[in-house]
């Protein structure tokens, strides 16, 4: 936790909050802060500034909060995820999160196994936990939105042309494609496909939805990595 | 796994490989494959080719191999990397081994808790085994070298300047410092700190023996985030 993320349910006065819980237990087992300490937070969808421990015990911590800082801008991308399977899900939630996101869409494809949409994990509470630890992580304070996608072909035929127009559309995808281009200037599109990636009839309906193929060299790298690597070459 | 690896005790002849145990499972679970059936394949350290299924059961699989492709190129990088937590240095040395990193040196540092070099993940065997793991992943067959370096200070003195000669060095380091270069030509020695970075005293002993701060931008990542992002921007 590199930021302490404050909800507006922990403020009771414009400058002064009360934490218990997670928050609470790390700041006492892992930062092992005490009284007038200054600790690095930030308020949900806010400003980022410093918080002074006022009181602590085991029960609740009360801190005296100052804002005045920007949180960093976020990438101008839209990044739409082939669901991958739970574990995968949450730590990709995180990295999203943590690298500047705005806009995560969580879609079908041939290859993700039905079983994958069941999971708890994407109920709305627990996408928004992951997301938060990635805020934390990376000292930001501003959530990306998260749309949901079961169904392939009406979101990318109905949706996706509009979401995708004026912005530079990309799909990761293996094969004989031009290189993922580097240091683009403009807003992004781009669509990861799921482990075993996309198939040929998904690629072309991306494309007619105005996404061009791009690769990343031979090596088959998994969701979370082709993420991060994929977003550190175009930003 | 997209490369089924084999090692030399697999060969029963000089083109045919008897198998057992994880890969069988994966053959026969995940991949659910036939007599018959074609995989590709690569033997470790060496070439990749596909090999033909003759035979398989619960007990063993009997394939005939076809080895005359050369497995993607490593990038010319020694990594410095300060020992993660136990359950981050898995993934670590799996991401490692997929992006082609030639060599990686695990070190300590003032932040690496002491309780992290107890952990039974830094045994040889351990280690392989996530290297062998990020290979299958990626479909490359070269291990890359693995040296473990438990004293900070005579191995930053002593060792890393001769190491370094040469090559562009750089230490990850959030502040104000330049940003991480992109599209580097030559070889690279570049090292990142533990969670909560490298202290200052660190970071003057690396820039001694030559490597140069850079960061990344505002946002912490945590340590695998940063390496994948770190190597997607310099290759």
């Amino acid at each position: 936790m590199n930021l302490l993320l404050l909800e507006d349910g922990d403020f009771i006065a414009e400058d002064r909050v009360r934490l218990s819980g997670r928050r609470l237990k790390h700041m006492l087992e892992v930062q092992q802060v005490a009284p007038g300490d200054s600790l690095r937070v930030g308020r949900l969808n806010g400003l980022m500034g410093s918080g002074q421990v006022l009181q602590l015990d085991t029960e609740q911590a009360e801190l005296s909060i100052s804002l005045d800082q920007a949180p960093p801008a976020k990438l101008p991308l839209t990044l739409l995820l082939a669901l991958p399977r739970p574990k995968m899900l949450k730590r990709v939630l995180q990295t999203v999160s943590s690298m500047g996101v705005q806009r995560l869409i969580l879609l079908n494809s041939y290859r993700v196994e039905k079983s994958f949409w069941q999971t708890p994990f994407l109920t709305p509470e627990a996408i928004r936990e992951q997301l938060i630890l990635g805020l934390e992580q990376a000292r930001d304070t501003v959530l990306p939105e998260v749309i949901i996608e079961k169904r392939f072909k009406p979101f990318v035929e109905d949706r996706l042309p509009a979401l995708a127009a004026g912005t530079l559309g990309l799909v990761g995808h293996p094969g004989d494609y031009p290189s993922c281009p580097r240091v683009v200037e403009q807003a992004v599109t781009l669509a990861i496909g799921p482990e075993g990636g996309w198939i040929p009839y998904e690629v072309e309906k991306l494309a007619e939805a105005g996404l061009q193929p791009v690769q990343l060299g031979a090596r088959i790298l998994r969701v979370e990595t082709a993420v991060t690597a994929l977003l550190a070459r175009l930003f």
